[in-house]
């Protein structure tokens, strides 16, 4: 499946976070990471996040049958004519 | 078309990204928005952020077919059990 990941965690627990996420997927930008990932890798990170993320924070993150269900359009820093519309 | 709204920008100038992402999508969380737009309202809503967003920030904006192309899961604040596999 593909999925887009964005948090809101406290700013001192952002780091452990960025890492683990970065094992599993890419990072796009400040707390927003996307991939590929298979139904094992998704249930490791999930559970991880589950277990780390606390109740004054929040995580979400969006499945996809694949990336083709989604166009992108970015604007700003690393943007893309091709990419917009 | 539906749309996920993620941004990237210098403290500062959140907020008026966050008023003007408002009136036309559903706050998330911190820097998160979705909802649904016609082809207008998103034309509206991209050119003023095409306009705003300077080259040190970044937008992404995910557009989807409908809202039914993605499945959520959501951890901590909001945790809902209903919405976790």
């Amino acid at each position: 499946m593909y999925v887009i990941l964005v948090y809101d965690l406290e700013a001192d627990r952002t780091n452990k976070m960025h890492k683990e996420c970065g094992q599993y997927l890419d990072w796009k930008q400040n707390s927003l990471f996307e991939g590929e990932l298979t139904k094992s890798q998704y249930k490791e990170l999930s559970n991880w996040i589950d277990k780390y993320v606390n109740t004054e924070e929040k995580v979400v993150i969006y499945k996809f049958r694949s990336e083709n269900a989604m166009n992108k359009d970015i604007y700003g820093f690393e943007r893309d004519s091709s990419n917009i519309i």
